[in-house]
């Protein structure tokens, strides 16, 4: 899998690429000072960046593309005509074993295609899946699918799950993640039977993961669960919802704090404590999506990020690599299947 | 349909039924003065409540029965056994034309069970589906279904968009309210062929509502439009969801105004605008799940609710009746399906 600390960065995603691609991949070496990059884009937009970052720029190569996916690329597209993009050199870097991961604040699509087409699915794994961080009460949890599979089976559903624990795991370091399945009632009976038949798979199977069975919208924010399984549709919009919800939030707090000269001075002597209160919601800390079931470890950074998020992604795929995420990933799929996988089970 | 201004009562649904109903109907009362209530119950236990609540004494008929519905009476257990009970009576004042709607706290599951059996859906309505209102930073929107549907069609999305968006007329006044289509993007291509089919049809036909294509779910929050339609599956999971995250925002503040002596201070100050702010995301001002798509009006108040939120559920009830929700339903699918219902269409 070649160098396990070297991290391929397409550096021309994202709204200001690619200097806050460079700017983020310095504040994930300050953290992890043995990492190294492999940072593909305009040699000529990147050099001078390069220069006022000067640790940055001893632990990094940088490989010349002038070609770049858009933020408007159609996946079709890209496969079709990105081969040279700093997205695509960067996705091929991790299957040819130059790089242990990928970072990239491109199109999301565009990504996910080309991560598709150039990795490919390891054995045991029919989709690949989008998974994220959202803050709970209780600290955060993971959540996926949140938007690669509007359709999921019974398998894919079983599949999230295994993969959505090991990512707990591994990023968040919690030895037998909670992992619930998102309905519209906890009682056996709810749902679909996609949904049931999913559920039966992981209470009688022997994973590795607390199965708490079916959780309801409300869990997510309360931190019910460790890790959220739902499919692309669903997750998608919850995300969107909570995301919305604590921004409709953040807005009705800020007009009650300017409705009156009392509560102005009541702002000024709690801001502090409500600085604290932003940085626990900021978006920038669960900045980092990541794509699971895929040979190689591929990260997606908010477009609209800033350094600061886009250095939190950078991390993600630091913490991927160094606790094995790949390896426990491929041997709990060889687990779950013995020698076929699911695809033989269908096929055959 | 009887006096359009009478309201029948399910006494004996909620938590705390029947004291809730009965304070809650006279807070109705109170901003309606002409509504009449035929309240159908334990009489034993609602006689000394109404003694003391003597206006809306004179203003209603107390029709007894001792059985009644429990929380965790499933849907088929009611349909079998329920039919002396509170609800169920309830339910049939409003077939048999004596009320011109229904209110209960009572097992939503039960209430829809036997709303639709004893009330059927017009001409036209292939199901019934759940409304409610959610807050948003533009005021507040309609949001349909909310869970009697977890799986839903073209033309099931169609009627929910139409029934929806009569019912913001009627109740929010809004003239030709805005109508989304909730999905995983904006763009045309996005989601699955049902909600396709449905965007084509809404756009296609001349119905009274402006619709404005697929919305995500930070629209929601953001007021981007009245009325979101979806299924009921997501419709649940996205409202709970944004329930939830409210929740967890008002928790994160309270703990950051407890973090310091400062900060106490200032809540101290602020408290009046903060009391304000709490008033805007109150669940009880949101009480009064609606089914819409039935002949005759049902209102489903929270269980566990209190006076003030069973009076706006009541309220809610109130408005569909006088703003003339039905005749308005019967028009719209009579325009939309001609002489032949859905189900025609659909059969031949």
């Amino acid at each position: 899998m070649g160098d396990r600390l070297t991290i391929a960065l397409d550096a021309m995603g994202g709204d200001r690429a690619p200097e806050i691609v460079l700017r983020g991949a310095d504040i994930a070496r300050e953290r992890y000072p043995d990492v190294r990059f492999l940072i593909f884009g305009d040699e000529a937009a990147i050099t001078p960046l390069l220069a006022a970052l000067p640790r940055l720029r001893d632990r990094s190569e940088v490989r010349h593309t002038s070609d770049r996916i858009t933020s408007d690329t159609k996946p079709s597209a890209a496969l079709r005509t990105g081969r040279t993009s700093s997205m695509w050199l960067a996705v091929e870097a991790v299957r040819d074993g130059l790089a242990g991961s990928v970072v990239s604040a491109g199109n999301t699509g565009a990504l996910m295609a080309v991560s598709k087409f150039v990795l490919r699915t390891p054995k045991g794994v029919d989709r690949p899946a989008i998974a994220g961080m959202l803050p709970t009460s209780r600290g955060e949890c993971a959540m996926l699918d949140l938007g690669a599979n509007v359709e999921c089976d019974t398998e894919n559903l079983v599949q999230f799950a295994v993969m959505g624990a090991l990512f707990s795991k591994v990023v968040l370091g919690i030895e037998r993640p909670t992992v619930g399945l998102l309905n519209v009632g906890a009682e056996e009976l709810k749902g679909n039977e996609t949904l049931r038949g999913a559920a039966a798979r992981l209470r009688a199977d022997d994973l590795p993961m607390d199965f708490k069975g079916f959780i309801e919208g409300n869990d997510i924010p309360a931190g019910t669960v460790d890790v959220v399984v739902t499919d692309g549709f669903t997750g998608n919009v919850a995300l969107k919802t909570a995301e919305g919800t604590a921004q409709l939030c953040a807005g009705f707090l800020k007009e009650s704090f300017k409705s009156s000269l009392l509560a102005m001075a009541g702002y000024l002597l709690a801001r502090g404590a409500l600085r604290k209160l932003r940085g626990r919601l900021d978006p920038r800390r669960y900045n980092g999506a990541v794509f699971l079931g895929l040979n190689g470890i591929v990260v997606k950074s908010h477009g609209g990020s800033d350094d600061f998020g886009f250095g939190n992604a950078v991390c993600v795929a630091i913490d991927m690599q160094r606790n094995g995420f790949m390896e426990g990933m491929r041997s709990e799929m060889e687990r779950l299947y013995g020698g076929s996988g699911p695809q033989a089970a269908v096929a055959g």
